[in-house]
């Protein structure tokens, strides 16, 4: 690289004050020199860096409350999937194999509410015709343990048939297909859903327009999003993913871990369902402070 | 790396379709592969990724006709500096030294008013006591020949001495402190100007945000931006910087090279200028198509 100045990347590096933070001046130096280094290696040229600030600012300015065209971008690049298994894997380091992660994706809500157990999530019906019911149900416990966490929180959410999670679309009722249940005496929780569908993420924005560049499909495969918590454990966030969906080994996301994929089964008796998921979430204790 | 898996960043990379781009193909390729590794090099956290993500986003939404936040971004960490060098070092390298390149930077119109050889730029005056007056005038010649170039075109800009361009400042005249000329019969072109002053990168958004965090200041040295173009050459974006000037060493967007430095001298009996700058610019032709 010594056509180019060979000082340049520690100057601007070495400019850091003394009251920079140790870890931000870590995050800070090798941000630095990956930028440089990929501007030097591709020969960078003016208009090309333009482009992508110009994609930068569109994806801020698309960006509210109910989007994050920022996130979205990362994700498609596979940073917010590679950043959760960096999390998981410096986490599980310690412990037993816990539930894998997955991560939180743009249509989290924070407000969403409680729900009984047994109750469904599917407040607005999908288009007639459309959509499977599932019963799905499980335990939450301590992933070393075994032993069933009572009053742990589930958390689920999951698009609609039509591609939608509720925020996105007009025609459901707010919190359609989202639900935070409460685990019993005996740790389970249980209610009502629909069989997840693949959808594309948002492709009207600069992270729809990478996609198309690089020759991508926008679908993501069929999952549901589980967050599940109990006081003095770690926090799980995931996602579970139906085996038979056709996106699984392309998901646009790069979400897909092997053990966050289940099976559906055919359920008998249930005038509300179909089908039936039994999964099991396991927790690992939070270190004590 | 090996903690993790090590297919991860490669599937990313090989999800992308045959219709890419050969040049987009090469540049996304580079860039998933420096994201991923700074992420894993530095165990980059949930938290640590999301505070970037709305950095950026944050960034897209200021952003808008006259400010352009995701460039000062890339400007406060050398990028667009950076991206200026490799531009100018592959352009030069087939060719005798031309004039310096310099960044753009976010403050250009492309709407600038042609303005008579001898006028002043200064259409607002400074506040009262502010600011010094300077003739600046020289030639644009071909690098090689050194012949004058008849009727290229001189655009520059400045920012007034309270540090802000025109069209950041209502109290300013539009195209205040900007102007195009052409140069005459001999290749000359002149005007009066303001001695430059150092001013602050506006510091009020993320970019600002991110010098505060690194212990940095916000100043640029003092300078006039120029652009000059000529049929059949290649057009330059550059920019002057005072000799004289207290940041040259550490310019806030690491803009400035030797050959860029200019010194400005007393000017005798003249009652609109008491400085005089001569600058020559020396333009480079365009290969033939």
């Amino acid at each position: 690289m010594s056509r180019f100045d060979p000082n340049f990347t520690d100057n601007v590096i070495n400019s850091m004050g003394p009251r920079t933070s140790p870890r931000f001046r870590q995050l800070m130096t090798g941000l630095i020199r990956h930028v440089h280094d990929y501007a030097r290696e591709n020969e960078l040229t003016v208009d090309e860096w333009m482009a992508g600030v110009q994609m930068l600012n569109w994806a801020g300015r698309m960006s509210d409350d109910k989007r994050n065209e920022g996130q979205l971008m990362c994700d498609v690049i596979g940073l917010e999937s590679l950043v959760d298994e960096i999390t998981f894997t410096l986490a599980s380091e310690a412990t037993d194999a816990p539930t894998a992660t997955a991560i939180l994706g743009p249509f989290f809500r924070a407000d969403t509410p409680f729900r009984a157990n047994g109750d469904s999530i599917v407040r607005t019906p999908p288009a007639a015709g459309d959509g499977q019911m599932a019963f799905m149900h499980g335990r939450v416990v301590d992933c070393q343990t075994k032993k069933p966490l009572v009053g742990a929180t589930v958390e689920v959410w999951q698009a609609c048939t039509n591609g939608l999670y509720e925020q996105q679309d007009p025609a459901q009722e707010e919190f359609n297909l989202r639900g935070k249940f409460r685990t019993d005496q005996d740790g389970r929780y249980s209610f009502y859903c629909l069989r997840p569908t693949p959808y594309p993420v948002p492709d009207d924005g600069p992270a729809g327009k990478l996609l198309q560049m690089m020759d991508r499909h926008p679908f993501r495969p069929a999952h549901i999003h589980i967050i599940a918590t109990y006081d003095n454990y770690k926090p799980l966030t995931t996602q579970i993913f139906d085996s038979k969906d056709k996106y699984l080994t392309n998901d646009s996301v790069f979400a897909v871990k092997d053990s966050l994929v289940v099976d559906f089964l055919p359920r008998a008796n249930d005038p509300q369902a179909g089908l039936e998921l039994q999964y099991d979430v396991k927790l690992v204790p939070a270190p004590a402070e």
